[in-house]
């Protein structure tokens, strides 16, 4: 962006009759990234007709006039006008804010060819031509002006369109607004009170006078009357009258375009933004074009394709003898496309045939904004057109097949994310509701039920059949079951990756979190939802995608999976290098995951493995005063976690082979699978007032106290992972005799199993060496007494940073690293994503962050660390097979980082998998080649 | 280490009649990190007398042997002997565990020497020699054989001996621990029955048949029968008898610690201290001594000088007609060394020229053993003597003076750590009473008081003129005030760097933490301390310095500086390069951290400056409803803190000239501030079944959601450090505005003031622009209104991974960096230290750890962020200041690691300044130059 400097080069943008211009061959793209080509122009020449200009003259002409310069070209009918260049305003500010010599000269010459194309006169009083006068830098930047219509009004030509349209109100409403924003927008920079608020209390004063409510109250008399209050107004500042010869509005508009290049709001995004200062803006100026002169005229939007399903057919609407906003204000229902055609065939087959050249010259579905002036038709606009998910991946699929893109660039264009809508359940709201609370959206799709305030009475009202909205202010590994018996999950607390979404994204439940109106009152079983009351049972409606609540039963409708989804999925596998597995801990959702296109298993949580009706021996296990009782407890769990892994790994065999599984070993603090320390005070509390001291009560009290023993203070940081297994190394032992053990049993019947023990939370590879000496013992053993060898693999977690700090002597101990984002994230940024919750939103109001990191991985802090990790890992084991199974691993940004620091796979929930797919493909095509070390 | 490999060079080690040997100038250094010399040796000399050897030959003798080489060609009376070479070890293997050929032909003339020198016969039945067989490797190594002594004796020798000492049953005594130690050490490798139990269990038998509860009990005769036991049982195992050959015997043992070398645990402790395993041992032969020959024979250890107070003079005990463990039993009482002057005068004279002899070879105070043997003076063993911090201090201060080492030498010997001693006082325990319960210590001395079990009755009890010890489950920052009223603390979880121990550190409070044994009982107001119950108010005793705790009021003596301190710290302000500076928080501090030699506040923490009787208006903060509430509080709280501040600018000047003083603007989570969650849901609970529902309960109820709102699952990962000032501007901007403005009203008093306001908790470069535009504004206005200017910097805490990973972008927008190590180790390591208490000792035990990482800097991984952070701080800002202000900053290796760094400053505690000082003075002379980058 910053090498096209030709003023800095030639001096003041001069050398005899020449400038030197340096464009990219294409410059959509970001110049600094591909070679550059000089050429000449004639240095005096300021002012292209777009008939003169072309797409890839974005510097020169700005974003906006390079593509009405493109449109023009391929002869569509676009209003005629003309860009004042880049270099213009370059000039201008060389020349200490003069125009160069001989600018309206050339403006006059483009303004005679306007004139002749269009029939009309700048300034004539029968049939004047109106501009439009916009802005158009290479990028779109907010805070510089952005377009004054209408250009060119004064009374006379007022009474030429007023003869012209037929229509006095209007011609009056669009002269009081003209005079208006050319005052606010080209004067309020000299006369402050030239701002619209002061021309607002003028129209209020009157209205008021008047007796109208509101603006359309006002007819064309009190219009008329407005204007000539707002020109005196405009004198009584100003000093002067308001501009009303044509050419004088034209070169005030032109200058104060180019001062709006340099204010403060542009300068501060520029910099933000890193643009450089120095590439000028251009200045578009148009012919107006009006749809309500008569039955004649007309306006309307269409896609070339169907944006919500896909379908190849023209999908649109118009309105006869309307502007714009009427078909955008709803004031009178617009017609299908369709209906044109027995309006106005010729119109019709006009547009049919332009829109087809349109989606031809962009390959690629179009959104065409079109006018037609007394029955002549413009296109004002055409855009690359915004689709569903769904019409993404048919568009893509039809294009490759109708031979219009490569599949390449069908793989290229649909965003990864949008493959996410495909397989989840939707929320219909027909009649546009409005919700009554708002969240964070973590678990997509909608869900509508009965809200049930705990996981008891959620399962308890699932059993009779109902739906349940199960709402929490947070939820935690005890809540899994009520989860999973319900449709959908409301919390107050917690972020993108609290329990509760990633439980929604791995279980595929609509859920909103972070809903921070929501406010339980336990004691009257209600929820406070701004203001709204609801008892638990009551219906309500959550759309997990918008991270809306509603406060009634909207209706659902299925995920739709078309055989095109299949076809563009084979698409993309033939160009992704990387590797994808599933997070995935049951046999159901292993199976789901093989649909999906994993490739293994990334991610075997066994905290599950402990929960329901597992509890009790878990209790046991942890509550154990000696080690004989805890092997005893230890002994019940092995055949139920034994049987839990047969079932896995039978469900990850495709076409016969068996995929890995990656197994990690026990993680969460052993608190969370004992009763809350709140709930237990209370209790204890409530049975000593009562004077209730028995056995029940002793035996409460002994529960608090091993709560109590067990409590930490950052449990995050605490007795978890690798250290459970070191303080009762019990644990350990008996998940890897039930994993080789599973594994033993299904290999004896004949199936195809490749286990990866993986070991969470390392922070010192002796940790790992401890826990390896362990686990390979009880392995040999067991593979010993069931008569069966089985390959398996041992593996860590990188998920502390210190263990990405010293990978160079983990390596050396471990056959594949997976890197654990969430708590890498939240360790080496020193915040917890439960109660983050509370203050990242500030931080991304206030744009401290970007991007929340635990959504997408922060690559220049925690990616700094993940390459550390990979380059040190690669050195001196460059087998290591490296992975990633936090969530980051379905986000497709990450995914590109994952392909670029040279991952061997990604691993994420299964709903996720295509998106993860996608993104990969989209990386390796992209070009960012992984590296090799 | 691993340098010197003749045997690889030259072919199984031989040459011809030429070994080369690699030895580097000082063997007692790493040989890696300096150059080596290379010399040639002759191949077939595999055996050394003791005069031949000197002290740099460690490769070739071993440690031991170079030692005892050293002692006798100094002229020492040292009893005669010889050394086999490491290289014969190494030969022996490549030989295939065969002795080279001339080996004993070797040892036989050696031993003849060593005959001629003692007059004694080897196996000579009147005048026996008898030796020891010691292993000697360069490194001193666990795992190995370490002596058999008394070799030579048989059925024969064994008379000669007892003729000798007229003492019978001392030689059979000796002659059965010869046969079992020698079974044991040299045999029971090829004979597991031949381990030193199995014998116990045939002395066992024998006592029992002998009626001896005792082995004292047992008389010439029992020891006698033992001795015939003994050679029967292993003929019965071996085979054959005895070894009674002493030339044999001396074979047999030489070969045992030759196969040491290479058993298991010798190789695994080589493997985890990266000990070359080719170095081989040495083998020592010498002549046995024996202090117990008669009363003209005697034993005695002694210091050249006084080791506990460091005065010039001998120091030390003896027994005539004893061996050393008699001295060591404390059977008899010995006698002081001066008693030795008036009982042997030329002994005396000798051991006393002896002794300054070796202080003057050695150059320090040494620890002599000495054996007298039938008034013949033997020196068995000296090295440098053990001392206290006291002590050292003088001695190297007296050694100066006395021209016998120089400053540097000085500086470099006294232990850092040592210093810390001077300035505590200390428990006295002269009757030894044993303690109650054991505890981490976490900060030194001693203290005696009475119990109080809560900070309010530590308080109430302190105000009677109580001398008060806290104990505390753990202790939080509002216990504070009952920290300050006692004169120690114990608690029962919390490590070392706990908010106790950071509290006892900063106050020189003696507090013992993570003391598990103590049991509170809330509701009898007791504690259990090992099953001993005390109530609250009883009298304990702290040991803070060993971790002890005692059931009864003991005795302290109080610190003591004297005047060597002085001038031995001025010797190390020479040498060190490294700037020091206090972690203080009140003026008490500041001046006391000036006169230990402070050169400023390195880190002033502002949270007591929101205690205390501040507490209403910071809860009127916290709960404030609306800005408006919020800032009447922090008005309140304006005046008060900026006059804290002006205290402490007062505190530190120095000769006139203000010091820097670095404040660290508010850390600790909001909810630190209010009443525990945990007390006011019992409150509640116990109003709400009492009905006792009225206005008191409803304002509690309230403080109760407001406790609940502000909870967090991991408070140390929550809403702290700049993200309160970034969600609570106000507070930033009133603690700024109190900064500046005390600064300013001191200025204006004349006084020189170098604020440094400090932002913690920084992770992104973006929180730090922000709150720095804010601080500059409110800073720009104070000392507009005030009228004077003053000289501040602006910097931030580098505590959080990503801080360090980004210190490119951080570094500049600030002056200077502090290193919050505390935070960067539990953060990089994903470990709370509150919680860690419970694992830590298992993970030091099972030596998963060495060092615990919140002690000593872990140089690997929290020492690699810090590197990065370091260089791509100075390549963006090269005149970054960079400082440590986390605990660590008063540990030496620590220190020694920030010098290596490059760091400009430490702080630490004002009790820890003279440790850090002497560290950085060490580091400086090590030669570890600071890194230029």
């Amino acid at each position: 962006m910053k090498d096209r400097r030709p003023s800095a080069i030639l001096g003041n943008g001069r050398c005899g009759r020449y400038f030197a211009v340096c464009v990219s061959p294409d410059s959509a793209t970001d110049s600094v990234t591909f070679p550059k080509f000089w050429r000449l122009i004639v240095a005096n020449k300021h002012v292209y007709l777009f008939a003169e200009g072309k797409k890839e003259w974005r510097d020169l002409l700005g974003g906006k006039g390079a593509n009405l310069a493109e449109m023009t070209n391929i002869g569509l009918p676009v209003p005629p006008g003309f860009t004042i260049t880049t270099e213009t305003c370059n000039e201008y500010y060389a020349n200490g804010k003069q125009m160069p010599a001989g600018l309206w000269d050339e403006v006059a010459a483009a303004l005679k060819n306007v004139e002749q194309q269009t029939g009309k006169g700048f300034g004539d009083a029968k049939n004047p031509l109106l501009v439009s006068v916009r802005s158009g830098a290479k990028f779109s930047m907010p805070g510089m002006m952005d377009t004054v219509l209408n250009l060119g009004l004064n009374d006379e030509t007022l009474q030429g369109i007023i003869a012209l349209s037929g229509n006095e109100r209007f011609v009056y409403d669009s002269y009081r607004r003209f005079l208006m924003m050319f005052s606010d927008i080209v004067l309020s920079g000299d006369f402050p009170k030239l701002k619209k608020d002061e021309f607002e209390h003028i129209f209020d004063h009157l209205k008021h006078e008047l007796g109208a409510k509101q603006d359309t109250d006002v007819d064309a008399a009190g219009l008329k009357k407005l204007c000539a209050q707002y020109k005196v107004y405009f004198k009584d500042v100003a000093g002067y009258d308001f501009p009303t010869d044509p050419m004088q509005q034209m070169k005030l508009a032109t200058e104060a375009v180019f001062r709006s290049w340099m204010n403060d709001r542009a300068i501060i995004y520029r910099n933000r933004e890193k643009i450089a200062h120095d590439l000028g803006t251009a200045v578009n100026i148009q012919t107006m074009v009006f749809g309500n002169m008569g039955n004649d005229s007309g306006t309307g939007v269409a896609f070339t394709r169907n944006a919500a399903n896909g379908e190849n057919h023209i999908f649109g609407e118009y309105l006869m003898n309307a502007q714009g906003e009427d078909v955008v204000a709803g004031v009178r229902t617009p017609e299908p496309v369709a209906q044109l055609e027995a309006e106005n065939p010729a119109i019709y087959k006009q547009f049919i045939t332009i829109a087809h050249q349109l989606e031809q010259h962009y390959k690629d579905m179009q959104d065409i904004e079109f006018t037609i002036e007394k029955g002549r038709l413009f296109i004002l606009q055409c855009r690359s057109g915004k689709r569903t998910g769904v019409a993404a991946v048919k568009i893509a699929v039809d294009q490759v097949n109708e031979g219009l893109i490569t599949k390449e660039q069908a793989v290229s264009r649909v965003p990864a994310e949008a493959l996410e809508q495909l397989l989840n359940p939707r929320l219909i709201n027909p009649e546009k509701v409005s919700p009554v609370a708002k969240g964070m959206s973590a678990g997509p799709g909608g869900a509508v039920g009965h809200i049930a305030l705990d996981s008891e009475s959620a399962i308890a009202m699932a059993a009779t059949g109902k739906d349940v909205i199960l709402v929490r202010k947070l939820t935690n590994p005890d809540d899994l079951g009520g989860m999973l018996a319900s449709k959908g999950v409301l919390t107050k607390e917690g972020g993108k990756t609290s329990h509760a979404a990633l439980v929604a994204r791995q279980y595929g439940i609509p859920t909103i979190c972070g809903c921070g109106a929501v406010q339980i009152n336990e004691i009257d079983r209600t929820v406070n939802l701004n203001g709204t009351i609801f008892a638990e049972g009551d219906v309500i409606s959550i759309d997990g995608t918008l991270g809306e609540v509603y406060d009634r039963a909207l209706s659902t409708e299925p995920a739709r999976v078309t055989g095109d989804f299949g076809t563009f999925m084979e698409f993309v596998d033939t160009f992704r290098k990387l590797g994808v597995r599933a997070n995935a801990d049951t046999p159901e959702q292993a199976a789901q995951s093989v649909e999906f296109g994993a490739e293994g298993i990334g991610l075997c949580r066994t905290e599950h493995m402990f929960m329901g009706d597992r509890v009790p021996a878990v209790q046991d296990m942890i509550l154990a005063e000696d080690e004989a009782s805890r092997d005893a407890a230890l002994a019940v769990l092995l055949p139920l976690q034994r049987n839990d892994f047969v079932g896995i790994f039978k469900a990850m065999v495709k076409d016969g082979k068996g995929l890995p599984v990656t197994i990690r070993l026990i993680d969460p603090p052993l608190h969370e699978f004992l009763p809350s320390l709140e709930e237990l005070l209370v209790e204890t509390t409530e049975m000593r007032c009562k004077g209730e001291t028995g056995a029940a009560y002793a035996e409460k009290m002994r529960m608090l106290g091993k709560v109590r023993e067990l409590h930490e203070y950052n449990p995050m940081l605490g007795l978890r992972g690798v250290r459970l297994s070191i303080y009762f190394p019990g644990i350990v032992k008996m998940q890897t005799a039930a994993i080789i053990g599973a594994a033993c049993e299904v290999k004896k019947q004949g199936i195809d199993v490749h286990p990866e023990i993986m070991i969470p939370l390392i922070g010192l590879v002796t940790e790992l060496t401890l826990v390896k000496g362990q686990l390979e013992q009880v392995a040999k053993e067991t593979m010993a007494a069931e008569g069966v060898e089985v390959d398996y693999k041992f593996g860590t977690m990188i998920e502390i940073p210190r263990a990405a700090l010293t990978a160079g002597a983990i390596a050396q101990e471990a056959e594949f690293f997976s890197f654990g984002t969430n708590d890498l994230t939240q360790m080496t940024f020193g915040l917890s994503r439960d109660d983050a919750a509370k203050f990242l939103p500030v931080y991304l109001e206030k744009k401290i962050i970007k991007v929340d990191p635990t959504e997408s991985i922060d690559t220049v802090g925690v990616g700094r660390l993940m390459k550390i990790c990979v380059d040190d890992a690669k050195a001196v084991n460059p087998k290591i097979k490296l992975g990633i199974c936090g969530e980051h691993g379905g986000d497709p940004d990450s995914v590109k980082f994952c392909h670029e620091i040279g991952l061997t796979y990604v691993s994420c929930s299964p709903k996720r998998l295509p998106v993860a797919r996608l993104a990969a493909a989209q990386a390796a095509i992209s070009g960012s080649a992984p590296q090799d070390k």
